[in-house]
């Protein structure tokens, strides 16, 4: 039997997305059918939404759930009519965040992903222009800006994770790729050496490399298991030889790495 | 008096960070400090932040409020331990998710953000990896096989938000640029004319657009208001023409658009 579940919002719904991936994560081989529907922001859309519920529920002869994030008041209460059990982030956590703040809360669409201060935005996409710019070591010019700069060998993951720092958290994150010649000094490259204290080497094992530049160009020599073997091999011994910190990528997703590379950088991740 | 708030968790914190920003947008002039600490793995980092916690308590002489995800239980229990308000999600949301699917939670750490099933999360890199090359017209052959097509002039916030549907939805967007000459012309661009199911226009107000070039190229030719007013003017009146349904990115955010034409275009988010 196949639990429905919604996930409502009358913005994006992207944070009660993300916590409904984070609470189905915790059970193994759940029946569930999971979707989300966003901008749900005027009665009748919600009222579509509530026929749609029950109908499922009484189809399927199971009470759905709902997981919610509805800012305003009145088509929140007018969701709780619906034949589910709703579960509503601002229903369930405002009421003491209010008391603890000693202010009433507003009916603020949007405030988690929204544009808000357009100022504040305009650094976000500048971020990722930023990384777009300095990638793959495709800019040199003004490197010495960037808050910090990630170095690995081909495919290790560099690039998704500069691009993910830039639009999450606003960092200027460059990126540049140690290659064969690099790889066979024992220096490092030059626009990098004044640059050392904004450095972060990625790291992954041979297999994982293989496997994803197999993906990319099978049966090239760019793949082959001895030559990626040959090159984390000498990345490694640079980050060693020049005291850069590393991470490894190879059983890390780029949220993982960025979290763990601003840690690493005691950048201050702070909600505002 | 600034209430301090600490988000927590044995992850990333990603989704919790999240749920704050959510909560505490809801409150106008809320003097507030609501900081991240991810990776709270073991009991020795668990004790260090609960110390920090009533510290904080005890020089503000107010209670700190606890965001937290600690999959851990044993973490989770220590944790209420320190002198604050603490709301776990997994402790508010579990209970009733496992009651409805008839199954025990686990302790999975890292489902939300973590890399999951390989081969799923090979799919999300190659998803950026086809969003970068198909980025602003940069490469024709095989642009077929984008699932949607993003167009639009230069500097109206097609490369942000194809890369966010990449990175979130594995989505392979690709966007192209309406220049001077294509606007000029009454007919689309030669590659776009077999794919134009897959076109989604962005249109931008020309203030919006003046702003965000000049930026750029303060005074430049391009940055003109007179320029950016016939080149909206133009695109708009081709999305007119080939019936190419159009959003405004004027006021929206990555995250609104990329909601906005994931709805359009019926692309379900499931979540897994």
């Amino acid at each position: 039997m196949t639990q429905p579940i919604f996930i409502l919002s009358d913005h994006t719904g992207i944070t009660v997305e993300a916590l409904a991936k984070a609470l189905l994560g915790q059970f193994d081989g759940a029946d569930a059918h999971c979707a989300v529907y966003p901008f749900l922001d005027t009665p009748d859309k919600v009222a579509d939404i509530i026929r749609k519920i029950n109908q499922v529920g009484q189809t399927q002869k199971t009470q759905p759930l709902v997981y919610s994030s509805m800012v305003d008041e009145a088509l929140r209460t007018q969701l709780l009519s619906c034949q589910a059990r709703v579960f509503d982030i601002f229903d369930t956590f405002l009421p003491a965040l209010s008391q603890s703040l000693h202010l009433p809360s507003g009916s603020h669409v949007g405030r988690a992903h929204g544009m808000g201060d357009s100022a504040t935005y305009d650094q976000r996409v500048a971020a990722v222009n930023f990384a777009l710019q300095f990638d793959d070591g495709g800019r040199i010019k003004g490197l010495e800006q960037a808050d910090l700069i990630l170095i690995g060998v081909s495919r290790s993951g560099k690039t998704p994770t500069c691009l993910y720092m830039a639009m999450q958290y606003k960092v200027c994150a460059a990126n540049y790729p140690l290659t064969e010649d690099d790889l066979n000094s024992e220096s490092l490259p030059a626009p990098l050496r004044p640059l050392r204290a904004k450095l972060i080497g990625l790291d992954i094992t041979p297999d994982r490399l293989h496997h994803i530049r197999e993906e990319r160009r099978a049966g090239s020599s760019y793949a082959d298991l001895a030559q990626c073997r040959r090159e984390t091999k000498a990345a490694k011994a640079l980050y060693g030889t020049h005291d850069i910190p590393y991470i490894s990528s190879t059983d890390y997703s780029i949220e993982e790495l960025a979290t763990a590379i601003l840690q690493l950088r005691k950048v201050a991740r702070v909600v505002q």
